[in-house]
């Protein structure tokens, strides 16, 4: 829910005017982390005035139009044409607008969440000087958060690492620094960062930089600060490309993602599927699992924790890991967990579901699931995430950077993930073999399955072009589509804003039915798995009592699902009932994408939302 | 889904529209369950004609118009005025139009489930003869559900059964015999009743009744149908009195069991609560379960299975249940966990909560834990179910006759009934003691606070006024009232047509705060309990994106929870935290209630719903 980016360079000449380009294309980079309000500060105390601090509500842009109004204006004046433009730091905080508006800057900093600072040294030459103000870490240093480092300057190179805290202070290097608490707005200058820990404080000064290391269990115990411990952190390559975080062809990222599924998804298995080779048999291997994995099976309940999008794609893998594993799936959406204090044991294992690996809710039910002692297993997209290096072990989902507010590859790749979970959970036995197998070969074919639904895209913009004004839609959905009715409705809601609601198909008779007339249009997914024929019937009392049916089946099942011809089919590839939901949640995030688009909204910042939510 | 009500006499002389009128009087009892369509039968075999069968749309007026219009015209004119009126069966069934319109006669005795017969034989005299047929036991022995009988004839007093298959034949005594699927149709002509059950067959000839049972254990294996073994039924008395299936001074039946509400939490309640006396200890006693509770409390899990409102209170009471036992509740939506086939085992308790005790996929899923070696345990409202005859052990939950569609008094008692579950189950532990005894304090208390939150009516009904046109509604909810939300939107939903959303406040920034504007209503529910102040947050956050906010909150609270005065304040009696929801959701019942009769809907039988799901 929000981003912070800063710049700042030693003994380094930059026009101002460079330098806000970086910072604002740094800002630019975060901006789908929220977009409700941003500001800067301006750190002039070199120049023995006050640090300077913008505030403006709504997008970056607004933000750049007042900054280049006002701030140039007033170093223009102020300060002679030329003198030297010394420190400059930038700050972004979206959260919410009543807190902005009434919190102090101190307060404010309270609510910056997992944020990731990068320090980006490049030599230069030619500065005179350049001084680091460290105010904004001896503010920050209490909420201890992650933290990215790089400094070109040593050579270097993964693994190797700050010796010491005085190593790179005052050897009168040119340097230029980047801050960031997101990758993306680092890796158009560097792929070599350092990350900070929960905890840790950062002092800059004079272009040196030192990390240290609060003791916290003194702290806690009500004892004074403890002196701080000077830390040494080896540098980490971004696993991330410039074309990543560029949208490409694409008008939106939402889109660019949807359609990037067929890639995302294949990444998601790379390495991860063995078929074939010495062994014959078909296998999956994951490498952060192998350890825990008896452990696992040992387990009295697996409990999956997630939010929204990541709930869902729990949701759908839910029925293959009760399947393979024979262990009962216990459901928690993250914060529900945190208020009730559920009951969590060490013989449990405790599976957390997060794109960001810095969703709020889900760390602090992890925390939670921590004291009371269960196997803790990450499912996250982002290496060196807050929820990846807490938990005992995990897999990452490596879905490439999703940078559209609403999840789509990610959804996906989780489910994907999760599916290999369960056949690693699963075992070896003969009695699931066939059906283990059948999987496998399901996973292998998923990409070129994904690649044929999408298709579908003219079709679902025809289909949103029908419903643009509607103010409702259903999705019904069972069995492994339960997830994605509630997905699918989800996407809608959050991105076309339009009150969609996911349905569990079973529980129609036990209210929803009664919203059933000619007007309201509902989405009834039908593929083929063992619950078809329950679907079947449902359709038929649908249609029954006249409902506006937009049925999605499996190829070639057309005539079985629409009743009289009268409803609108939409015919998806079939795959393995248990990756199913891999292939039908796109044609409905494809309908989500096209009705934002043509009732006039923005896909990728969708009103009151951001990516990542960072805050409670 | 369905009913049937049917009439025999036997040596008694009745007027032709009387017995029309006896049986159009059963079928009104019945409409209650459905009224999507009736039909009736004139069983005419003695006349050497065929039988008759009409069929009508829509409600039982409908088919009370069409059948006089129609039958007396055709017997006036087949047969001369004075003749015997021989045999008159009437059938209601109510299903689905495509399958009315579409299956033959035989085809939709196969869709009637779970019918209880009645017989009830009255002596009088002056009638020339009565054959009563069987045909349709003959159709109806093989879906083979409970029946109820009863023959004053025999001085009947509770516990007298018949003797034998013969006994009641050609003694020629005058009969008037009743059969129904449901005791509300009985209970003004007889309390004395026999039930009849699964896979039994009764056959009337002569005025003569026999009950026989096949072994459906022969039938299974593929056998030919075995001899039929005579049965003998001991009867029953209803525990129903007629004032409880009339509307008293109230226009709708969903309106008087609002209203009923402190009664019937009362009735709850009566001889289960211990405070005082020479045992000091405050404890609560539930007879059905106190053999099991040994079993309950090593449980592995307790797994809460339910549909619709009755999912709802489960999710209610899961909180206090698992805080005070300490054992996980896995929440599953019934068909949800049949269509998932999800893993069951004898360590486990399953709770099954259905107010009919009929619910077609809660007993499902019944057989299905039973197959598993779950303990399973029954919370209905109606003795004798099929849940109640098929659980392990469970608890009556004594709310009275429910006959309106939207569950409200049921919905209460069976949060009451659950929270003494949770005291039951977690055993006297002294850690747990003051906390045991605030409950028990609340639930002595309760009902004077539901009369308290009953007063809101007026004000519901003002606020109805003010939403009357809105197309959607949201409520948020957390904590306990998590369920609140649900079961609110629920009621909304169902009866008043709306679409309405319950939400989890948690969820709220992962997609449904982008439906918020200035023009969509969303009611909060923020009543003091641990969530309070994420209820205040979640209320700040709405308020920033210009919400237009409905708060609930305990009373004294509306200055902690309006902003700046700007929301409409709902405040409600304060009770412990557990039993908040039992308070919370009347005035959400109250508003659905008058939402419905402004919009001019019918309450009581609201759009495509029925009372209880008898089919999947």
């Amino acid at each position: 829910m929000c981003g912070i980016f800063a710049y700042l360079n030693y003994n380094v000449t930059r026009e101002r005017r460079y330098i806000l380009e970086v910072l604002f294309n740094g800002l630019r980079r975060l901006e789908y982390r929220g977009y409700d309000s941003a500001g800067i500060s301006i750190d002039s105390s070199n120049l023995n005035s006050e640090s300077l601090v913008f505030r403006q509500e709504g997008n970056i842009e607004s933000l750049v139009k007042s900054v280049y109004q006002v701030i140039l204006k007033f170093y223009d004046s102020l300060l002679a044409k030329g003198i030297d433009f010394m420190g400059l730091s930038l700050f972004l905080l979206i959260i919410l607008a009543l807190i902005w508006f009434h919190a102090s800057m101190l307060m404010l900093f309270c609510f910056i969440n997992f944020f990731l600072f990068s320090i980006h040294v490049l030599e230069e030459c030619g500065m005179r000087r350049t001084h680091a103000s460290n105010w904004y870490f001896n503010e920050l240093w209490s909420v201890g958060k992650p933290t990215q480092f790089q400094d070109l300057e040593e050579e270097a190179s993964a693994g190797s690492s700050f010796s010491d805290a005085k190593f790179p202070s005052s050897n009168g290097q040119p340097k230029e620094l980047f801050l960031s608490s997101d990758a993306n707005a680092l890796v158009e200058h560097t792929k070599k960062v350092l990350v900070i820990e929960d905890g840790e404080v950062v002092h800059i000064k004079d272009g040196g930089v030192s990390i240290y290391k609060f003791d916290q269990a003194k702290n806690n115990h009500g004892g004074a600060l403890g002196r701080p411990a000077s830390v040494q952190r080896a540098l980490s390559i971004l696993e991330l490309e410039v074309e990543q975080i560029n949208k490409g062809k694409y008008e939106h990222y939402m889109q660019k993602e949807i359609h990037e599924q067929p890639e995302s998804v294949t990444t998601t298995m790379r390495g991860r599927l063995i078929r074939g080779g010495s062994c014959k048999a078909k296998t999956v291997l994951l490498g952060g699992l192998k350890d825990q994995l008896k452990t696992i099976r040992r387990s009295r309940r697996i409990v999956f924790v997630g939010c929204g999008t990541s709930y869902n794609a729990a949701l759908a893998a839910r029925s293959i890991v009760e399947e393979l594993s024979g262990i009962p799936v216990t459901m928690e959406i993250a914060s529900d967990l945190v208020d009730r204090q559920g009951p969590i044991y060490r013989e449990d294992t405790a599976v957390f579901v997060s794109q960001s690996g810095e969703t709020a809710d889900t760390l602090l039910a992890l925390e939670y699931a921590l004291e009371n002692g269960a196997l803790c297993v990450g499912i996250t997209n982002t290496v060196g995430s807050a929820i990846a290096r807490h938990t005992h072990c995990g897999v990452h989902i490596n879905a490439g950077c999703e940078i559209g507010v609403a999840s789509t590859k990610a959804y996906t790749s989780q489910i994907v993930v999760m599916a290999m979970l369960a056949l690693a959970i699963g075992g070896d036995t003969l009695s699931n073999q066939a059906r283990r197998e059948a999987i496998i070969d399901g996973l292998f074919d998923l990409p070129r399955k994904v690649k044929e639904v999408l298709k579908l895209d003219e079709e679902m913009k025809d289909l949103a072009k029908l419903l643009i004004a509607e103010q409702s839609l259903l999705v019904f959905g069972r069995g492994y589509n339960y997830a994605t009715a509630l997905e699918g409705a989800l996407k809608v809601k959050e991105v076309a804003l339009m009150h969609s609601e996911g349905i569990l198909a079973g529980e129609m008779k036990h209210g929803p039915l009664a919203l059933v007339d000619e007007n309201l249009p509902i989405v009834v997914i039908a593929t083929r798995d063992s619950c078809f024929s329950k679907q079947q019937s449902v359709i038929q009392q649908l249609h029954a009592r006249k409902g506006r049916l937009i049925v999605m089946c499996t190829e070639g099942d057309a005539a079985s699902v629409s009743v009289g011809g009268s409803s609108r089919v939409i015919e998806v590839p079939h795959v393995a009932d248990c990756l199913q939901p891999v292939i039908n949640i796109v044609p409905l995030q494809l309908l989500a994408y096209h009705l934002t688009v043509l009732r006039g909204y923005n896909v990728d910042q969708p009103r009151n939302l951001a990516k990542s939510v960072t805050t409670q």
